[in-house]
This record gives C-alpha cells, sequence and structure tokens, in this order.
C-alpha cells in the first residue's frame, strides 16, 4: 500500500480486507452483549477529532471489560488476519481510529479500574481505559496528582498510544517519561508486561517507550504503571496580555532559557482569546497573552513569578495578573482548554485541522512568525494556543469540511508550517502523532532509512499487519 | 546458544565465529594504521571492569575516526557474518565488551569532538566517544552542564549503550530521559539518526529510546543529542552520618516521599567510608554516611536544606557538616566516585562483583537491610555505595578472581539479592546493564514474552546476528 500523498491527505486511501463470517461467528460467540454491530456505534469507534472524511466504519466493537478480553479478541483477529483498533475516548486528532483496512475497533472505556496505588512511591496502575481526570479524582486524597494533560479528557491507554503531553510537559515531561511500565497484548494475542515499578532500569531493551507512541500498531495498552508527584506546597498561577505575539514569545524563550523551572507556560493568540470569550462568556483581554503557573515552596513560586514578571516587562507584557485561588485557577485553565472547542463553535459546522510542530527553543519565534503571517495572509479563520516553553504550538484552522478548496489551503498552510519546522531541526508532531495525517512528513523528518527500521520492527511484531494497519507508515 | 546457567556466571560461554582472511585483508586494507591486530591492543579491547575469566579477546580493533569509519566498518562485519563489538573507554561492569563469539572491536575512543553546541536550546551533539568530563569542561563557559555521572570517565556512546545514570539522576533522570537524538550505523552499515533536536516528539517508533540501552546489540551509537542544564544559580552539599544504615535509609524516604527535589542523595556505608579514607586519606566518620546535594536559588537550597535536615535529626542523624565552596564539594565528590576504586585497593588483586539492584522507594530499607545482614553474614569483604534517591544501590564483594569458592558466594549474595528485589517490584540492574552476567536475571524479571519480543526486535534488525552477540538474551 502506498501513503496517501501531500495533496489528498484528508481523503483516506481505503483498502479493506476480507472479515470471514467465522471470525465474526467467533467474536459474537466469546463476547455476546459486549460485542456490537449497530451501525451508530460502529460508527462512533471510526473517526476520531480529525478533520477526515469518513470512511466505512469497523465491522464490530468489542467492548473489553479485562485484559484477557482484550487478548481473546486480538488472539482470534490474529487467527483469521482481522485488523484490530484499539478505542479509548475517540480523541485522536490525526485518524488514528479510522478503520482504513477494514476490522473490529476494541474498546478499553470500560476497564477504567485503578488498580493499585503506591503513594509512598509515587506510583499508580491503572487500566487503559482510566481517563486523566478519573485518574486525578481517585488519587486526590494522597496528595499526589498525575501531571500530563492533553485538552481532551483523553484515556491513559490513549495518551500512552500517542504519547501525549500538555501543558505540564514543561515541568514534568511527556508520558515518555511518566509512564514506568506497561502490559500490552501483542498481536498474537499474548500478554506481555514491559516494566517493573523501579524508578529506573537497565534491563534489556526499552519496551516501555517502544510501545508508549507506536499508536496501536504494536499492541494494545490493557494496563499502565504511571509516576505520580506531591501536589506543590503552593501554587501560583499568573495571566499577562503582549501587545504582540512576537513578545510573548520572547518572554517564553528567555523564561526557558533562564532555568526557571515554570509549571506551564501556554500562549493564546487574540483570535483564540476572542473565540474563548465568546464561548465561556469570560472578558479576557484579546491581545496575545501567556497563562503561566508556578509550582514550589511559598517563596520558591514567589522568586520564579518574580522572574518571569521582571522578564514580561522587558517584553511590553501589560497587567501581569495573579490567580492565587483555585477557583481563579481553574477558570484561567479551563478557558485554555477550552480553546479547540471554542475554536470549533466559532464557526458552525466547521472542523479543525490542528497543527502540531515542535521546534527548539531558540527557534520558537522564527517558526511561529512566519506561520502566524502566512495564516492571516491565507484568509482560512484560526485560532493560536502553544505550550510554547516546549517548543510546541498549535494552529487551529477552521474549515468546511466540503469545501475542498479550504481543506486545500489550510492542508498548504501546514505542509509549509511543517516544513519550516524541520529547517529549524524540530519535529511535524509534538504530541498528536502521526496516524494517518502525517505519513509523508513522517519520512520528511525521520529520513526512509529510520522508517525502514521503524517497519521492520513492525513487520517483526505483527507478521500479519493486524494491529492498526495503515497507519504511521506504510506496511 | 545457551544463556550460560546460574553457577557458572563468571565463566563465560565461548563459541567463536570463524573470520574469513578476506574479511581481515578488507579490513587492514580499508583502516591501515587505523587497525591493529597487536596482542596487547585486542587485550585491552577485550575486557571491562567485570569480575569475568578472560576470554579470548576480538582478533582485531578498528580505531574509528568518524561515523563513516563505523559505517564501513560494520558494512564489511556484515558482509562477511563477522561480530562487531563497539568500545568506548572500557569501563562497563557486566562483561559486555568481551568477545565471546569473536569479531573485531570498534574503538569510537578517537571520535571525540562536540559537534554543535545550543546554549540557547539546551542541547548538545556529541561525538560517541567524548567522555562525561571532557563534555563538562568544554561546555563550562555556557553556563551549562550535562548532570549524568556514573562513577567513570564514560563515553558518551558507552552511557547510551547502557542507559547509564549515577548520583544526579535523582533529579535530573537518566540516560533514557536526557537523550534527545542518536545518530547509529545499523547492522547493515547503514547510517540513521533517530530524532531531531526537539524536546519532545511523537513522529513514530521512539528508535532513539530503543537503542538506549542496547549494549551495542542493535547498531553502534556514532552520534548523540543530549539534554543540557543552566547550573543551578546556588549548589549546597552537605554529608551526614548516621547510626545505622537504616536511618540513613529512613531518611531518604522520607526526603523523597516529601517531594524534596534533592540533587543527589547518596548512601555510603562504614566500609566504603574506610576504604575512601585509606585510599585518599580523607578522615571522614567510619560511619554510614548520607552524601546530600542541593541544587537551586539560593533561598530554595536553603530551604531544601533546612527540610533535611529535619528528617536527618529525627531519624538520629549526626554532625550535619554543610559543604558550600566549590573545592570542599569536590572533595566528597570524589570520595564517592573514587569508591568503587577504593574498594579494589583495599583487598590486592582482588576483583569487585558490583550489585546494581534498584527498588520502588518504599521497598527500599526492606531490600537493603536484609542484604547487608546475608552480606556481613557471608564473611566476604563489601561495600556498600547507593544513589538511595532513585532505589538503587551497589555492594561491591571482593573477591580473589582465582578463588571459586568466594566467585560462588559473591554470586549466591547477588542471587538473592536479585530474587528479593524482583520479588519487592524492582529491578535487577538500575544502570549497569544485562551483559553477559544478567541474562538469566532478565528473564526472571521480565519474563519469557517479553525477552521474547526483544528476540524478535533483534533479530529483525540484526539477521545475521553481528552486533555485540551473545550479550542481554540469548539470539
Amino acid at each position: 500500500m502506498n501513503a496517501p500523498t501531500s495533496h489528498d491527505h484528508l481523503v483516506p486511501v481505503i483498502t479493506p480486507r476480507t472479515i470471514p463470517a467465522a471470525f465474526m461467528e467467533a467474536l459474537k460467540q466469546r463476547f455476546a452483549d459486549n460485542c456490537s454491530t449497530a451501525q451508530i456505534v460502529r460508527e462512533h469507534h471510526g473517526r476520531d477529532e480529525s478533520a477526515f472524511t469518513a470512511v466505512p466504519p469497523p465491522v464490530a466493537v468489542v467492548f473489553a471489560q479485562s485484559s484477557h478480553d482484550v487478548a481473546d479478541a486480538v488472539a482470534l483477529a490474529a487467527q483469521h488476519h482481522v485488523p484490530v483498533i484499539p478505542f479509548g475516548v475517540g480523541s485522536s486528532l490525526e485518524g488514528h481510529l479510522l478503520a482504513v483496512q477494514g476490522g473490529i475497533s476494541i474498546d478499553v472505556g470500560r476497564m477504567n479500574k485503578i488498580l493499585s496505588i503506591n503513594a509512598d512511591d509515587l506510583t499508580v496502575t491503572v487500566q487503559a481505559g482510566v481517563t486523566r481526570k478519573q485518574l486525578n479524582d481517585e488519587i486526590k486524597s494522597t496528595g499526589l496528582f498525575f501531571p500530563i494533560d492533553p485538552g481532551a479528557d483523553a484515556t491513559i491507554g490513549g495518551m500512552c498510544a500517542t504519547r501525549a503531553s500538555g501543558t505540564n510537559a514543561v515541568r514534568y515531561g511527556t508520558m515518555r517519561e511518566n509512564v514506568l511500565a506497561l502490559e500490552v497484548v501483542t498481536s498474537s494475542g499474548q500478554v506481555i508486561r514491559t516494566g517493573s515499578r523501579a524508578k529506573k532500569s537497565s534491563a534489556g531493551y526499552d519496551l516501555t517507550r517502544l510501545m508508549v507512541g507506536s499508536e496501536g500498531t504494536l499492541g494494545v495498552i490493557t494496563e499502565i504503571t504511571l509516576r505520580l508527584y506531591p501536589l506543590p506546597e503552593a501554587v501560583l498561577a499568573a495571566v499577562c496580555s503582549f501587545p504582540s505575539i512576537e513578545a510573548a514569545v520572547r518572554t517564553t524563550i528567555s523564561t526557558i532559557q533562564m532555568g526557571v523551572p515554570i509549571a506551564r507556560v501556554e500562549l493564546i493568540d487574540a483570535n483564540a482569546v476572542r473565540m474563548v470569550n465568546a464561548y465561556a462568556k469570560l472578558g479576557l483581554a484579546e491581545s496575545p497573552m501567556l497563562l503561566m503557573e508556578f509550582h514550589g515552596s511559598p517563596n520558591g513560586v514567589k522568586e520564579q513569578a518574580e522572574t518571569v514578571q521582571e522578564i514580561a516587562n522587558d517584553n511590553g507584557g501589560q497587567s501581569f495578573e495573579w490567580a492565587t485561588t483555585p477557583e481563579e485557577r481553574t477558570r484561567l485553565w479551563t478557558a485554555r482548554h477550552n480553546a479547540y472547542y471554542a475554536g470549533i463553535q466559532s464557526k458552525p459546522g466547521c472542523r479543525a485541522i490542528s497543527t502540531d510542530t515542535c521546534v527548539p527553543i531558540s527557534r520558537l519565534a522564527d517558526c511561529l512568525l512566519d506561520s502566524v503571517a502566512e495564516a492571516d495572509a491565507s484568509g482560512i479563520p484560526y485560532f493560536l494556543v502553544g505550550h510554547v516553553g516546549d517548543g510546541n504550538f498549535h494552529f487551529g484552522y477552521l474549515i468546511d469540511p466540503n469545501n475542498a478548496q479550504e481543506r486545500e489551503t489550510a492542508e498548504t498552510l501546514n505542509h509549509q508550517l511543517v516544513q519550516r519546522a524541520l529547517r529549524l531541526e524540530g519535529t511535524c508532531t509534538g504530541e498528536h502523532g502521526i496516524g494517518l495525517h502525517k505519513m509523508d512528513f513522517l519520512v520528511s523528518e525521520a529520513g526512509e532509512a529510520a522508517v525502514d527500521m521503524m517497519r521492520t520492527i513492525k513487520r517483526a511484531l505483527d507478521p500479519h499487519n493486524i494491529m492498526n494497519p495503515g497507519k504511521i507508515f506504510s506496511y
């Protein structure tokens, strides 16, 4: 199968495989009511938050209750060479869930138990269907928290699969740094564990990190052991408006280069502020702003915040405002997390094409400002938000999915942005993954030889190409 | 090939392969004076710091000057199915460098250039033969440093290969967290890059972390892009003696559980202090002690240190002493880093069998104290040092390598320790790797199915089994 070319990025290549009747019978027999073939259920599981045109949905959805269920479903699929697509809450953004080669969806959403909290070790083990908010609710009494927060209330399994991160990654790292070990169902339906609860290990190949970011193409993640962190003694949030995006970006770059251990530093452009104001009636000043958060001791956060306030002032930052109560902080961060939905709401019937480049911090202004100029010139409505402390930002180009011209324009903007990020030694995806959408970009970024190495690993571990086939690279 | 059984751990199974004359001729022709077959050079490259009995050394040593040299040497080896063993400074501890299947050594020690310092991005790119001390010397003027410090002045390439860490890992992580990207020569002699300079990425499989810790069995690491950190504004070191190992360990556990961002917390038992005193005439109090270091703002380090001092006092800690000048700090840390050599010197002609278990912090006292009791009862002289903030510690059992009884006793102690660590959800190796020595332990720890997955990856990426064969697992 060939990868889609850059000009039909949002029209998936579909190469469905024959699903043997014997497979469907065996599946129904094994899973009974936990296997659905209802059209609406299948359609719900055959799409994600991306702007891809619809493809035929999976032929069935298995609602797994346990790792054993997942293993049995995969073993059956392996026997009949049927594709398997793991499903969490469906919040992925690059077409990961589309059944481009047919097959079944395995929904792990009912595997939502916290299996063990080891507060003394700052670790927790959860089933793959636990969502990040559920996790933080259930561990609240321990005084610990799990920091990784992609915008959506994604499942921990899905966050592992895409190597997700979010607003706190600048301080706490991404899923790459915060997964200690996994339980994984392999392509033959075998259950393996990839690590222990030790904080570090040199015991053989790092299967944990091979699985993190593999987007369901090497196995189905069923359990995850995560690192937790003590809730900081003091938390201080601040918001600061800037006369230009450049001023906000320069403030961020200096903050990072000075080594301030800032916990969050998020850029929201004037468009995004306007959309969020309309969506949630917030009354924020409609200019580019940075949302920041500092974690530490009471003195420590004060020191950090004062340093950043000085940097912001030097860059023309206005009205540095503090949010000290949990309620004020929640209001600010809810605004940030709602930016995507606020963007969608701002143009009825639209879909967002979300970019996801990430560049070294010294290249951030170069990468971002030229891309803003291009987006402004295009006439496509957009918003811009970013985990700028990591050099990662997202344009959301708001397009009418039925308007080929708009799609093409947005794809061209994205293409130019990615090429620019790669020239600046960055990556085409900081946290969303490759999915269907960025397969060409992966080749540009990593080179044919490195993608060949990935393909060799895939073929060795999934010889019948049943694990979320057609994603990341052509088989 | 079968893995060695647990009772002949220090007597390697040797299965040398035939080296074609045509290969040797081609190698000499390509590398001329940069290829040595002198006995003394070969012997130097055929051993490491482990206590293994000598095996026949590699048939030749190639001194690579460039990635191109490495690629050519591996391509030749691939053509003739000749094993290839990468060599840095020879400081590994688990038999990684022994030519158990014959073949050649590729010494990357002359590839010792810093290729680019990107101070604004807190990254540096180096050749594999740069050592950690050289790196920190050469970047001193930038105000940045690289924190990972295994005892030896190892090469960065070697540190990647074993997923090394050291005293600062409790704060800054291990090689796993601090390598951004690699250049690697594959088993066919192709050169690939595994990542960009972006701080995070979701672009395909994490080849970087697959290579980190692969011990030369998947490719030869030739270039490394690393994360750097701003030198802390303030550094405070302290040493505290304790009435017992348990008191020191309890202090450590509480410090970590309270979330103090301590930069170093090292245990040195009374034996080790005695040996270090004799080796370097230091006059330290000969009781168990913690060496600590705090990094941050002047106020921040004071806060951290006061918190830990209180915890230490609660646990009977005596004479909490500060080292505020760089000279005093260097003196303390040199003592710590010399512990291994001081141990070896304490018993003429001995070798050290170094253990390397790592357990969740809540299990540290259980794991450590029972093992101390066993070591004391055995009559084998030993020292104990540990990166206890990570739950990682090393017994150095000092044995006469020609005394089968002592070797057996030390191996039995190590075996019991590893079994205990695994029961406590830990790992057989926190930072030294598997090599030849821990192949059985890896199976106990990861399970046959996970080791099979590693083997499947190895076979796919190295179909002729030429990359450091016979290490980590049987092929």
